[in-house]
């Protein structure tokens, strides 16, 4: 969906300068991963036209916390490619944009090309109306949505998607060229309802592991009882309907992947499968667990390690999968 | 000069949007302060003309190993700064450009305005006729041009600052608007030679402290031999001289600063003002010195207290003083 975006970028627009954005770049090998699939969809396209390459000024954005500076260390190597891969001497500038991609990032109508990856299911905020400030919390024992969650958790969720997306919508709709591209990949769910297990098992079982260091006098239950997570996974009917809303872009494809939660061949590895998937939602949890529980790093890993056996519990019953929505817009005229 | 400069972009070019690069930005709150007194100027200017604020694209360079994210944590302060004080609350957009001032970073005809503040009086390497790598040390005893330097030690700065100067110009000269300004601001000389005192004494004493290692065994003569700093101060002339060749700029403003070594009051100081000096230029020259002679850091403070004895015992006779120069320049049509 990249390359076909890119592709119809370069025939429909033909810009002699190319603006691309990454939108949530973290840091990491992976950071420039995408850059270098563009610059390859780029030059095979302009061969195929029989065009020189446009400039291309690469915009890598995440929150100003980011570690940034890994990101600048590999730079020189992503010059080094380009130089050597494409004949590229000079005419592609890669820069940091710190900042939230919930508010204008770029000036006016400067973007060909948006991507982002993995960041659209964060939310701007935790959803205030559940309740962490004023003490009385709607979503007691659980982290996220879950099949007891009350209508009202629903609705605070959805809401502060509503209010996000329109508003990510709204900031590229005046960064970016007409007929310019947009491809957004991230946790989604292809079930109409918000409780599914596709989109809020993972939290549903981390709370029960909260839960259970609770139960253990190791945790204050009214700590858990105030902790949600910044997060929504929603399915591709409600992302088309804040687009349809808004009105700047269409849709032009969707796809939903599923993705098991431990994709490793467990017959060759020593840990369990709920070990591994342990590790990997810690990678992405652990600083707002730990910026509003300060646990330390042995009840962490008391908890993580309640998590993985949890996990193995319930997997003997069923095979686990998330649901990835990665979904393609064209700026209108 | 800087401010100047800004009222006369928004006077001749009256543009809608504002390309502003500052090169060499560095990490800490310095890096920013240069981008407030640009708003502001350009606060005032649009004020007085009537007019409403450009977007602006502020650019901050350095080079990728530079602490940017130190630079990005300030963001969210100046933001915020903008919004109170000026009442911007989009349309201003800070990036950070990691990779160096010698060869391209910008797009073409993308700037506005260029600053840049104590950062090209470094080359982008030491030069390669100093023989370094070959073995045949040309600049003995010395880690900079000396009175005592011969004249193929003057000839290979000279051509170095040449070389570097001269793509610098190139570069900007692509990149910057026409009626565009730049006020560059770094150490310099105001007599034409290269070896008088205010350009080179610093290193002068500097080399004195190492070999007095040597003398007492702790550091390799050789490996004072095979040391040179990748430093030149030109003279306002020899910078001209490199505007006129190239052809692209045109001086508008050169100001010579006499700055005392030491600007404190020493009355009032416990420490000498050898070892306030010897603080401020191990700040900027201790990585350089470290990654060639390996010291550790008993031997650096031995290094540096020696720098600071030989100050003191130097200054009895006189009072150093450095030079800046801070010279403007305008983008040709």
């Amino acid at each position: 969906m990249v390359e076909a975006a890119i592709v119809n970028i370069l025939r429909e627009i033909q810009p002699e300068s190319m603006g691309f954005a990454d939108l949530g770049c973290s840091s990491g090998p992976n950071s420039l991963t995408v850059v270098s699939q563009m610059i390859h969809a780029v030059d095979a396209t302009c061969h195929q036209m029989g065009r020189s390459l446009p400039e291309l000024k690469v915009l890598l954005n995440d929150l100003p916390g980011n570690d940034f500076n890994h990101v600048f260390e590999l730079l020189p190597e992503l010059y080094k490619k380009l130089k050597d891969d494409y004949g590229i001497h000079e005419g592609c500038y890669v820069w940091g944009v710190p900042g939230s991609f919930y508010g204008r990032l770029f000036p006016v109508r400067s973007l060909h090309f948006v991507h982002s990856s993995s960041s659209l299911h964060w939310l701007s905020q935790v959803p205030a109306s559940l309740g962490a400030s004023s003490g009385t919390h709607l979503n007691k024992e659980k982290i996220y949505i879950s099949k007891s969650s009350s209508a009202s958790v629903i609705e605070a969720y959805q809401q502060q998607f509503h209010e996000d997306f329109s508003l990510f919508l709204r900031s590229r709709a005046k960064e970016m060229n007409i007929k310019g591209r947009m491809v957004l990949s991230f946790m989604g769910r292809m079930s109409p309802d918000p409780f599914a297990e596709e989109a809020c098992y993972q939290w549903e079982l981390l709370a029960r592991a909260l839960m259970s260091l609770a139960s253990d006098g190791l945790v204050e239950k009214e700590m858990i009882d105030s902790f949600n997570a910044p997060y929504y996974a929603p399915s591709a009917k409600e992302v088309e309907r804040e687009v349809d809303k808004e009105g700047s872009f269409v849709v032009c494809g969707v796809k939903a992947f599923e993705i098991e939660w431990d994709v490793s061949d467990s017959r060759t590895l020593k840990e369990s499968t709920g070990h591994r998937v342990a590790k990997t939602i810690r990678a992405v949890v652990e600083p707002m667990l730990e910026s509003h529980f300060h646990l330390g790093t042995d009840m962490m890993d008391d908890l993580f390690r309640r998590y993985a056996t949890i996990i193995d519990d319930c997997r003997s019953e069923r095979r686990f999968k998330y649901t990835n929505l990665v979904i393609s817009f064209i700026k209108k005229g």
